[in-house]
């Protein structure tokens, strides 16, 4: 069954731009789950004791999110996208992920939104750095 | 299999001050999908030959997105929730995605984007119209 | 001098939907300035050494950024701007404002993050009130 | 008189991380200047006759205002601020800005909100390419 986003790529009038839309639509969910994830994490450190502990996993939370969070929308539109621009969002969403997992990776064993917030970022980590593969073969 | 949203509310350290925890997971996942089918709607309808007759959409479809972006961002976050807030945020929610229903079931018979993104828009709307009963039972 | 919110609505193609084109002006500037203040104090309060005290001034100060934003978007777009849907949003931004504010004002005399977030708080909440009494008269 | 940005961030209770205090709010309020003027830029555009002619404007607009609102975001919050993070970031801002404003210059003869947000589109690149020089040397 095809999922939302998938649905939406092929309801578009345009060409979208992409050839590999599967991959285009993986990337667009996972970060959407990853802002979601990164809001959840940053709510679920506030709410631990030990919070003073965590402040730089929050900071790093809210950060990923609003860059994800852009990314999601950036990338679901496809009428006249922009490698080079693109390529760019990218890349910062790839710092952004990895920093981010990072950090919740330090705190994983103790805190269960952590490791799941980790997870969700590798997994946003992974399509932007596949999908930004294929946007920088559009541009040769 | 628990959905992301459901893991996060249960690995939450404190009371995330709701009895029925599935009803707010649906809430929470059809405001994500809800705002990001308003984004591609509003893409896609700039795409179209015949924009112009379609300004009403891609401004409520724009709309739609940032309520249901901030709702469903505010709903993640489950430490000291307050009801009334809830309450507020969620009859807002009802109205822009109702509203943007509507104009959107207006193009879905000649538009697939439009017919997809008003069923996600109804289905957020019905998710916060139960949500807001029950917040609304905890405030009594 | 005109301010770039003033110019902007000014340059606007419609008829903007509003008599007092300067209450609308401020009313959109208090709510990017609050938007601000909240994501300031967010993070100043993550970088106090009693940051567990401040647990209830970050999370509304993080909800109070994400209602604002949205309605600072949403009262800038004008084209076809509906008096209801407009009503429901300041309402709900004025709750947040408000309880933002409240919070802050507990915090403002140990920490000056806290007493400026907690004006700004207040001209937000101030300026949505009046907007809104002017939206509902438009609506009798 | 001290601005907004300029009290928070000497409000903050850490070191923030850079030299020059006053290139930082700048680069903040021309983000947040240019945020606002894309959004109502692309709602200007949606209200002109001509549409059509202006879909390309709206798209960049959109996205040049969400890359500019998490950029806003992420270089207000000063707790552990990382300069790498922030160079990737300040790249992208700086392309999407740039585009947007060429977009707009296209239009700027017909269209004064055009005119406008070109302006504010180049303050913002302008600011963010200065910053990032700081942030570059910061590095070394």
């Amino acid at each position: 069954m095809p999922t939302q986003t998938e649905e939406f790529l092929r309801s578009h009038p345009r060409d979208i731009g992409v050839e590999d839309v599967d991959l285009l639509k993986t990337t667009v969910e996972r970060l959407a789950a990853c802002a979601q994830s990164c809001t959840a994490c940053a709510d679920a450190c506030l709410g631990e004791s030990e919070v003073a502990e965590l402040v730089a996993c929050v900071r790093l939370n809210l950060d990923c999110a609003d860059v994800c969070s852009a990314a999601e929308r950036v990338l679901t539109r496809r009428t006249d996208a922009d490698p080079e621009l693109q390529r760019s969002l990218l890349e910062t969403a790839i710092l952004y992920t990895q920093a981010c997992a990072r950090e919740c990776e330090r705190h994983g064993g103790r805190h269960e939104h952590c490791r799941l917030c980790a997870d969700r970022c590798r997994l946003a980590e992974d399509s932007c750095r596949q999908f930004l593969l294929q946007v920088q073969e559009q541009q040769r």
